[in-house]
């Protein structure tokens, strides 16, 4: 099995050294981007939306352009174990899923993915064996076409800059007056 | 200069393949993530804070174990150009920002920087140099300590996986019932 332009195990190993761990989710989502990526129009500039912040991000930045600095990966929270693809312009695009419905001949992904097993007790080479042999069929792939919303959410402009006048430090002016830190909503404990 | 590693040139050469530009603000994270790297005890294991979305995240990946989706990278908004790294079991560590007050004899870092300058009328070259130049100098770099309230939200414990009565996928069941996607949160127009 190819996972864009690389063998598995080759995948395999890039997951190690950027996620820091063979993560099932991200050896999962490898296969879920390479599928979504074959499904869209040849060409396109596309963006890329993950719908839980779990390992999707990672094999989204692995195999494509969108990183989470550059803006167009973006994490979308609704728990589900998806990733989408879209046209950048037209907002339409491909949505993959691992769907639990199709797990009943992968006894090792299904204990995986619905948490039925701990960590410790999951076999990785045997995990790894069914990803493999599994290929695409365990997952549900179909159009969708992205928000409005959620589009002109990312068309949003680059605030100007403003010195805040409690930290004396420079920040997105359209954040509110003084900065979010200097409201309270920093992740330090301030101290006086 | 070096980052981490690395000659800056190499760097720079990493910021263009994972980020698809160089964006100054990926190179202005590589000094800092270095800075803060240096200022930290030799051998613990860190977590990272990234105070915006912009950029910055790419370097902290680049160059720490750090990633989006294995969840030791977290971006909490507040809009200044910032990034800590702690100790993962204490929460001290060390907080980096670019000080605007450091950038007088920097006017092209500082055009960038305070948005001064549109994208199309910025110097690559000269922008490059002065960071060359500037090194860690334009850079203010303090202890913090992580707040527990930042913590103890971190140390979640993954829920259990339900399988959602209205759209039939698997997802955190501790994100309530029906899912997120199906209250109408998703990033989807929705077709009936």
């Amino acid at each position: 099995m190819k996972i864009g332009t690389k063998d598995f195990d080759e995948f395999v190993k890039e997951v190690q050294a950027f996620h820091g761990n063979i993560a099932p989710g991200v050896v999962a989502g490898g296969i879920m981007v390479d599928l979504a990526i074959k499904h869209l129009p040849p060409g396109i500039l596309f963006d890329a939306v993950c719908e839980t912040g779990h390992c999707l991000p990672d094999a989204v930045q692995l195999l494509t352009p969108c990183t989470m600095g550059n803006g167009w990966l973006k994490v979308v929270e609704t728990g589900r174990f998806a990733v989408a693809l879209y046209d950048k312009y037209t907002g339409e695009g491909m949505r993959v899923f691992l769907d639990a419905a199709k797990l009943r001949d992968f006894p090792e992904i299904r204990a995986w993915f619905l948490r039925e097993k701990r960590k410790e007790d999951q076999d990785m080479g045997m995990l790894l064996d069914e990803f493999r042999r599994a290929g695409g069929g365990i997952f549900t792939i179909s159009p969708v076409r992205m928000s409005p919303a959620f589009l002109e959410g990312k068309k949003r402009k680059k605030s100007p800059i403003r010195i805040c006048a409690a930290c004396g430090e420079a920040y997105s002016a359209s954040l509110g007056n003084p900065c979010p830190a200097c409201r309270g909503e920093g992740p330090y404990v301030v101290e006086h």
